[in-house]
């Protein structure tokens, strides 16, 4: 087979009648397959089961002198913030532990920089007269949309291979509107790109002209290997304060991809003044964190070893996705040469960018062929991909074979909506 | 023994160096007793221990054909919705079921109004010259606090035996900047008052001049009485529906003081348009809720008949508190005339009216003989009591001998910080 780009306008469409005809059929077969959303599979799930029973009786609910099952400890226990700090390489008291949505302890920074602003905050960000936010795109549509939600216009920055366009970056925080960038630094979403040291250290060292310049930076995989050796990363904080930049960063993290997916635990990461300016602030809103949840999780995870073990029991999991994946693209769209991709070697996608101008029709194709993919364009600021061309496939959650038949259906519909394309100019 | 206001100075004098010996001998007790919080005591948390227990397996995970350690189900389990529903005497899809914190909702109620408006809000709360919120007093400061950290002006509503005074209530939302008011309408905070049903139709009945008023209806002790059966209470959502006022009113109720205080779950509940709205406004901050936490619960309390047989055990627990707290005050106080007091039955507190002017007094003098309080004014807007008199009482925590103990002291010190005041006239 040949790529597409080198045939005949009469082969392309003997080609289109040939990938159109095997969508038919995939048609008929009644399919409702997803590959949207990055959710653990049932037996990741199955496979953390003890975690239910690690706690059983009122004397296991003791840690430290606390009883977890009553009110208290408002930046959560500490064995839990030990925990974390160990998981990643900060200090307890540079930790607040929650409750199970990380995504929850963003939302919060960002609406608390809106109505009261952030430690160093001239003002706070609604009274400001615009607030701009950096999107390395592309990205996860929730951060962006977080920042949408409360009025900061969005601007792209292009993904390398070794993190964010820095050069881009370090230009566009001398403007003072430029408020904060998203970054998921190890296993990016979709793009599985761990930042490289290098562009760590320019985070680290950056000079944003505003005095509250925020990096969000949330290491949703940072234990989440499924191909090769566990990858250690830098502590982002020390850095930022080796840098004189002591309270630019907010790290997050949480257990969701380890544990129960939503009833985990989550952390924020920072310098200890950010921690104490946010403590107080969050005593507003609530008296004390699920710390019943909290110690469950440290009882059963234990430590940073442990958990990485865990994590090569669901590497055993996830691989065998990851490779079907792999399979159907290297066979059904590499010889065809209109289309590339990653090969993550962690976290929880693949990336794909297919034929510019294509990905919305071939996803819209899917659907009707009753495969879920996630929306064309979600990872980009506004739902916008200016190329409409990538993709987010997330393999996680269906068994292998429904997966492979899922892939089945995308990789027809990718090739139909490219032949569309090409026979249409 | 006679009342202190009509004792002669000389009198006076001589109880003043009486009650004077006894306190300085509490001092050298080395006490440290705390009635500050509403918090359960470790004999009713070991009570609800088969909470930790009844999820074990995999199976036991799922619920209506959900997975709930799995992403997904917004707004709660369907079950969660239906325990809640059944509570409060509303419908399923009138219900939010959230994590461990009902003071997180209302905070995301107040702070969503300031940055984005509620349903009917003509701009968000932000862009207004002034909110007013009413704060019927004493009350929850907690409460007070949240409408305080974005802004509001709070203004106080008299409580009367019957909940708040509903003809200031009536005048005041007259006045378009009043955009809301907190309720505790049973067992309210402090003062266990439960609302008459003459005052809750007047709320559902309220004809505020702002078209975004809301009234927080935190229903905290909707089944937590601890002397005599359990009292029904109207639906607040259904009145108000009737009233023409569908989507005036936010209730809120968690089972922190049911099953485990910060470890139990939450839920608001409102007319379905409101649900919407803020399930809308929820997505943006959060996946989906602790799902396991909220099944495990469901599983344990199963419904409303035997969510109030676990109350009974509860009661059998508080009652000898409480009536360690009346007979303290009965024997001690009363006969000296100058403070009086309530008598609920149900929720967490004993309000007392000491001779005005001495209430902190008479908490410092506490601290120092080792018996913290809950500050003076706490239940006042701003942390002031014009008065200096109400001073809440919270005898939960305590073993009963250790209560006995407190209020020993806590006598000593009311009659101390009296006498002080009377003879320095």
């Amino acid at each position: 087979m040949n790529a597409y780009s080198s045939m005949s306008k009469g082969k392309l469409e003997k080609m289109y009648r040939s990938v159109s005809a095997h969508y038919e059929i995939c048609k008929t077969e009644g399919l409702k397959l997803n590959m949207a959303r990055g959710k653990p599979a049932k037996m990741q799930l199955d496979m953390v089961s003890e975690l239910l029973n690690v706690l059983s009786s009122p004397e296991d609910c003791m840690d430290d002198g606390i009883d977890v099952r009553n009110y208290g400890e408002l930046a959560g226990i500490p064995s839990a913030r030990r925990y974390w700090a160990e998981i990643l390489d900060c200090k307890p008291e540079q930790t607040f532990t929650g409750g199970s949505s990380s995504l929850n302890f963003m939302f919060d920074v960002i609406s608390r920089a809106y109505s009261h602003g952030l430690l160093h905050s001239p003002r706070p960000w609604c009274k400001e007269e615009k607030v701009k936010f950096l999107c390395p795109s592309p990205g996860y549509y929730r951060h962006f949309r977080v920042t949408e939600f409360f009025g900061a216009e969005l601007i792209t920055v292009p993904m390398t291979s070794e993190g964010p366009d820095m050069d881009l970056v370090e230009e566009l925080v001398k403007d003072p509107q430029v408020k904060g960038i998203w970054c998921v630094p190890k296993y990016s979403n979709p793009d599985g790109i761990i930042y490289t040291d290098s562009v760590i250290k320019r985070f680290a060292n950056l000079k944003p002209a505003a005095p509250d310049f925020a990096i969000m930076w949330d290491n949703a995989y940072c234990v989440h290997e499924f191909d090769g050796e566990y990858v250690p990363f830098p502590d982002i904080i020390r850095l930022c304060a080796e840098a004189g930049n002591p309270d630019m960063v907010y790290e997050f993290a949480s257990t969701s991809k380890i544990t129960f997916a939503g009833a985990g635990f989550s952390v924020m990461a920072s310098s200890v003044d950010n921690i104490a300016y946010f403590t107080k602030l969050f005593s507003v809103q609530t008296i004390s964190q699920d710390k019943v949840n909290q110690l469950r999780h440290v009882r059963y995870l234990k430590n940073k070893a442990h958990t990485l073990e865990i994590m090569k029991k669901h590497a055993a999991l996830m691989a065998p996705k990851f490779n079907a994946v792999a399979t159907a693209l290297n066979e059904q769209i590499k010889p065809c040469g209109f289309a590339h991709w990653n090969q993550p070697k962690g976290g929880y996608f693949v990336s794909l960018y297919t034929m510019p101008g294509t990905a919305k029709r071939a996803l819209e194709l899917c659907k009707q062929a009753g495969v879920e993919m996630t929306p064309a364009g979600a990872s980009y600021p506004y739902g916008k991909d200016p190329d409409d061309s990538n993709i987010r496939i997330a393999p996680s959650l269906p068994p292998v074979a429904e997966l492979e038949k899922a892939m089945d259906v995308f990789c027809t519909c990718l090739k139909l909506a490219a032949l569309e394309k090409l026979l249409a100019n």
